[in-house]
C-alpha cells in the first residue's frame, strides 16, 4: 500500500487524506443497509486502503499499532475475550 | 480480533459497531491536530480495531476484502505506483 500510493497521498496531505477517509467511512455506512455483500466488501477495501495511506503521511506503521495496542487481551478490561458492558 | 471481541460486538449489532467506528474516526482525527504521536499511534489502533469489529459481526473478512481490491496496481488507474491526480 505504501508502495503504491505514497507519492499520490503526500502531496495531498494529511488534511487532505483524512478527508478522504471519513467520506469512505460515509460510504460503508450506506452500504450496511444494502443487501449487497460485494459492495460491502468493498468499502470495506477503501476504508482500510485510506486509513493505510493516512498513517503513511502521518509516518505511523499501523500494522504495529494495532499489534501493540491489541495483543491477546482487551486493552481495557484485560479479559479475553473481552467482558466490557459499553 | 475476532476471538476477543465477536460476543460482545454481535450483542451491539451492526448500528452501534458503525456509530463506535464513526466516534474513533472523529478523535482520529482530533490527534491528527497534537503533536503527540504515541496517542496517534492508539487512535489509529482504536480505529481498526472497530473497523474489524464492524467486519466480524457483518460477516465480512477484513483482509481478504482489503487483498481482493488493492493487490499490485491501483484498482482505478491500473498503474503501480498509483497515477491517479485527485
Amino acid at each position: 500500500m505504501k508502495r503504491l500510493y505514497f507519492h499520490r497521498d503526500s502531496k495531498r496531505g494529511i488534511a487532505g487524506t483524512y478527508s478522504w477517509l471519513t467520506d469512505e467511512v460515509r460510504e460503508l455506512g450506506e452500504a450496511l443497509n444494502d443487501n449487497d455483500k460485494e459492495a460491502l466488501e468493498r468499502e470495506f477495501a477503501d476504508v482500510i486502503a485510506w486509513l493505510a495511506s493516512l498513517a503513511n503521511v502521518t509516518g505511523v506503521d499501523l500494522e504495529r499499532s494495532a499489534l501493540d495496542k491489541y495483543t491477546n487481551r482487551c486493552p481495557k478490561c484485560k479479559h479475553s475475550p473481552c467482558e466490557c458492558t459499553f
